[in-house]
C-alpha cells in the first residue's frame, strides 16, 4: 500500500468489457451523492471504498467509466488525498478498478451483489453427504490431510482450483534446451552427492531473482534450496520446535494446505482475521504467538496488499521478538502494478522468507527457496539435510541456467498476459452468472474469491455439488478456522477463457439448486 | 548362502592377476595339512574359511591356484561337503576366490595379512587434529551430522568416498533422449500437483524392475517414491516412532549415515554384531529393539552376505513382531553370482524395503522407493505428503522411460564390467602396497574394506593425513558403534584404475609414516 494509485497507472489492466468511450467524469460532492458525515471514525477509506464498490455493483459506475481523480474527489469531500488514494487502491487490488495513465482511473470489471438482496431468509444446506461420489471430498469436516489428494484424484470437466499456473505454457522447449547443455557440461563428480543447501549455481540464480523481482538483497550461501513451500514451512517448523515455540500463528482465512503442515508438526496455529488491510496486528499480539505465517504481498486466500500502517505495527511486533515466516507464493503475478516489496527486504532479521517455482512455471517440479533469519539458518541446513540430504541436481542447475538467461522472466510476462485474460473472463462470467457474489483478490494471483455475503449455506456443499456437475473449485470455508461468509476459491490460471465462463456458468446453477432462494438477478 | 558353489562357479570374476597357468589342484588331507581336529565345536567351517584365508594370506595358495573340489575335500577332512561349500563360499565373498566352471574354484586376489606381524607394540595414533585443515574431517568423535559434506567438500586428488557408482558412465544421452519424450508427451495437468506416492509410470516401472531383478512381486500401489532411501528411512522412523517404537537396532560396523538419520528422528541405535554370517540375531534378541536396520545382501560396509541360517533366524525374530528394514542399497551389483533374494521377497508382512538409483545411476537425482508393509502403509504416504508433497515429475518419468525400455540393466551391465575391473585395480593395488591389510567384501558392490587386524591405532588419523595427501577416504571407525580393529573403507566405482592404484600406494605411504612400525611386507 505504499504506492499510490497515480504512481501505478502506468501499468494497465485489460477491461473485462470491450473498451469503451470513457464516459464523463462525475465531479466532486455530486458525484454519487456521497457525504463523508456517514464515515464511522478513522474509517473514511473503508467508507469510501465500499460505497465505490456499491456504485459499480449497482451499475451506477458502470465498467469503463472513469473515476474523479484523487485530488479533485479529496478536495471536493473534503478529506485528506490519501484516503482517496487508499480507496482507489482497495479497488485495485480487488481488480474492479485499474490506472489508465492519463486516461485516470478506470471501471473495468463489475462487483456482484450481495446475494442477501435475493434471500430472505438465507437457506442453509448441508455440506453433501458421503453418499455423493462427488461431494465425499467435501464431506468430511474439517478436512483431512489427503483433502487435496481426493479433489485432485476426483475426475472433473474444468478444474478452477487455485495454485496453479497456466501449465499449458510451460516452457518445454526451453526446458529441454538448458537440460542438454546442463548434461553437456556436468562433471562427473556433479553427480554425486550434493551440497545439502542446493546447488552454488541454482543458489545464485535465485538470489539475483530475488534482487530483481523482489527487492531482496541477499547472498547465494543464505538461500536453502527446498522441495518447494511445503517442505519449507514443514522444516522450519520443525526447527522452531527445537526452539521451544509451539505455536505458529496464521491468517483466517488463510491457506489450508499450510495449516495441515504446521499442524502435521505438532505446532498449533492460532487464526489472526484477515481485513482490508491484511492482518490485524492487534489479533495477532493477542494470540502470545512467537511466529506468524503471512502472505503480505497478496493474501491467500483473499488477495489483500497489507498495508502500510499493518507493516509498521508488524515490523514493531517483529522487533519485539516475533518471527514473521512471509509465504511469498505468487508476488509476481500482479496485473496491476509492481508487486509490493518483500517485508524479507526490509527486515532480514526477523523475516524467514519462502518462494517457489510453483506458481511461475510448474508445481510438479518441486523446487523452493528459503531465506532463513541467521538465528535459524544452520538447524534449517541441518533438516534439509536429514529430510533428503538436498534436492535433485539436474533440475536445479536447469532451473538456474532458465533464471539466468532470462528465460524464466521472458516466461513470466507471458504468463501475467495469459492469466490476465483468464482473470478477465472469470470476473466478466461472474458479473453475468453470479451477480450475487462478492469478487476479492483479483488484482493478482492466480485465483479470486467469491464470497455470498448474507446467505447462509455451507459452501462445502455447494462446492461438492459443483464437482457432481463436473467443475472442480475449492470450498472458501476449507481455509477458515472461524466461521465466516460462505464463498469459493476459484482459479482461473490454468484454464482457457472458454472453460471459465462456462465453468463459471455451470456453479451459477449449480448455486440455484443448493441453495434455492439464490437466483442470479434480472433472470 | 543359498547356492552352492558350484552353482555359482558359472559366473567367472576376472583375476586378479593375469590368469597363470592353473596349478594342481591339491589333494586331500595333505592339502595344507589340514586337521579338522582343531576346529571348535560346531565352527568348522568357520575353520576351514579361516585355514584357507591363511594358506592364501602366505602365499602357500597363490593367485591363480585352484582348490580341491569341495566334493573331493570334504572326503578326505571327513567333514559334509556343505562345511567345505560353505567356506569356499565365504572366501568367494570376500573376493578371495572364484569359481571357473569346470576350472573348478580358483584364488583370484590375494589376502593381504594382518599387520600384527610387522607392529609389536602397536603404536596408537590419534586422530587428526583440528589444527590440520585436511584432518579436521576427522578430528571430531563420534562424528556429526555434518560430516559428510565436511568430507566431500574438502579439496582431493583421488576420491575413494564409498556409495557412488561410476559417474562418468552416467547415460546423458539415454536421460536427455528420454526426458525428450517426456516433454513431448506430458499433459499439463501432469506438470500440477501429483500423487505424494509418486507417478505412477514410475511405480509401476519399479514394481517391474524389482521382480525382474530382486525377485519382489509387488503392486505399484504399494510402491512409494521418495527421495532416496536417507528420506525413506527418516519418513519411516517418524512412522515407528508414532507407533511406539523408540528403537531401531543397527548393524556394527554398520552405516553410520543411517545412525544419523535414525536418531535425528529420536530413535535408539542398538548396535548388533555383524560376523562371517552377517548379523547375530542372538545379540538382536538381546536388544530388545522391536526393528532392526540390515543390507542383507551386501552388508554395508564389510560386504557380508547373510547367511541361511541366519536368515532363518531372522524370520523367526520378525515372525514373533519384530520389523525388518531391509536397505538393499547395491544388491544388484555382485559381480560373483546373481544377489541372493530380498527378504521382503519372502516376507512382506514384515519386512519394510528400501531401494534408491544412487547407486543404480547417480546420487544427484536422488530418487528411491520404499514398499513398506501394510500395517505402515498409509502412514509412511501421509509422511510423504507433509514432508514435500511428493517427488518431483519430471524425473520420475525420465527414470520411468529407462527402466521400463531395457536402458537401465543397459546400464548396469555397463557398470558391473567397469567396476569389477575397478575392484580389481583395488585388490590388485592393496596386494601390492598395502599387504598388511585384511580384504572383506569385494565380492559385490561399489566398495571394500580393509582392516589392520592386530595393529591398534586411530584409523580416522590414517583418514586424514590421507586427505592431507590428497586421498580420500572414509575410516571403518565412523561406521562402528562399539570398538574394533581400525580400517578404511575405500570405494573403487567411481574412480578409474589408475587413481585407485595411486591412491592406494599413498594410502600405504601414509600407514608407514602415521604408523611407524607398519611396513609393506617385502620393502
Amino acid at each position: 500500500m505504499n504506492r499510490s494509485i497515480e504512481n501505478a497507472s502506468d501499468r494497465s489492466i485489460t477491461p473485462v468489457t470491450p473498451v469503451t468511450p470513457v464516459a464523463p467524469s462525475a465531479s466532486g460532492s455530486d458525484f454519487l451523492q456521497l457525504n463523508p458525515q456517514e464515515a464511522p471514525a478513522g474509517g473514511l477509506s473503508d467508507w469510501l471504498a465500499r460505497r465505490l464498490r456499491d456504485a459499480i455493483a449497482d451499475g451506477s459506475l458502470p465498467v469503463g467509466s472513469r473515476l474523479p481523480a484523487t485530488r479533485v474527489l479529496a478536495g471536493e469531500l473534503r478529506v485528506s488525498r490519501g484516503v482517496v488514494t487508499e480507496a482507489y487502491q482497495r479497488l485495485t487490488e480487488d481488480g474492479h478498478v485499474a490506472g489508465r495513465g492519463r486516461g485516470g482511473t478506470v471501471v473495468v470489471a463489475p462487483v456482484a451483489v450481495s446475494v442477501a438482496s435475493a434471500v430472505a431468509p438465507a437457506p442453509v444446506v448441508p455440506a453433501a453427504g458421503s453418499g455423493d461420489p462427488a461431494g465425499a471430498v467435501f464431506a468430511v469436516t474439517p478436512p483431512g490431510a489427503d483433502v487435496f489428494d481426493a479433489l485432485r484424484a476426483a475426475p472433473a470437466r474444468i478444474d478452477l482450483s487455485p495454485g496453479v499456473p497456466d501449465l499449458a505454457a510451460f516452457p518445454r522447449t526451453a526446458w529441454l534446451r538448458a537440460e542438454r547443455a546442463v548434461l553437456k557440461g556436468l562433471s562427473a563428480s556433479g553427480l554425486g552427492y550434493g551440497d545439502p543447501r542446493g546447488a552454488l549455481e541454482l543458489r545464485r540464480a535465485v538470489a539475483n531473482w530475488l534482487a530483481r523481482n523482489r527487492g531482496i538483497r541477499v547472498d547465494a550461501g543464505e538461500v536453502l534450496i527446498t522441495s518447494g513451500t511445503a517442505q519449507g514451512l514443514g522444516l522450519l517448523a520443525q526447527v522452531l520446535r527445537d526452539d521451544g515455540i509451539r505455536a505458529m500463528a496464521v491468517e483466517d482465512p488463510g491457506s489450508l494446505g499450510a495449516r495441515h503442515h504446521l499442524r502435521d508438526r505438532q505446532l498449533e496455529t492460532p487464526p489472526v482475521a484477515v481485513d482490508a488491510e491484511g492482518v490485524r496486528v492487534d489479533e495477532l499480539r493477542a494470540t502470545g504467538a512467537r511466529a506468524v505465517l503471512l502472505t503480505p504481498a497478496h493474501q491467500f486466500p483473499t488477495g489483500v496488499v497489507l498495508g502500510g500502517v499493518r507493516r509498521r505495527e508488524l515490523m514493531r511486533w517483529a522487533g519485539e521478538g516475533g518471527l514473521i515466516v512471509e509465504d511469498d507464493y505468487d508476488a509476481e503475478h500482479r496485473y496491476d502494478r509492481p508487486p509490493v516489496p518483500a517485508l524479507r527486504s526490509v527486515l532480514a532479521e526477523r523475516v524467514c522468507y519462502a518462494g517457489s517455482v510453483s506458481k511461475l512455471l510448474a508445481p510438479a517440479l518441486r523446487v523452493g527457496w528459503m531465506l532463513a533469519p541467521p538465528k535459524y539458518r544452520d538447524a534449517l541446513v541441518k533438516a534439509k539435510r536429514f529430510a533428503d540430504l538436498g534436492n535433485a541436481v539436474l533440475p536445479q542447475l536447469v532451473l538456474a541456467r532458465l533464471m539466468e538467461s532470462g528465460e524464466m522472466e521472458r516466461h513470466l510476462r507471458l504468463l501475467r498476459r495469459r492469466h490476465r485474460q483468464r482473470r478477465d473472463a472469470m470476473t466478466a462470467a461472474i458479473g453475468e452468472h453470479l451477480p450475487g457474489a462478492v469478487v476479492h483478490g483479483a488484482a493478482a494471483g492466480l485465483h479470486l474469491v467469491i464470497t455470498f455475503e448474507s446467505a447462509e449455506f455451507a459452501d462445502t456443499g455447494l462446492a461438492g455439488a459443483a464437482l457432481g456437475r463436473g467443475v472442480k473449485v475449492q470450498p472458501l470455508s476449507w481455509h477458515r478456522q472461524r466461521p465466516g461468509h460462505p464463498g469459493l476459491v476459484l482459479g482461473y490460471a490454468a484454464t482457457p477463457p472458454g472453460g471459465i465462463a462456462e465453468g463459471v456458468a455451470t456453479l451459477s446453477e449449480v448455486l440455484s439448486e443448493v441453495v434455492p432462494g439464490v437466483r442470479p438477478r434480472g433472470r
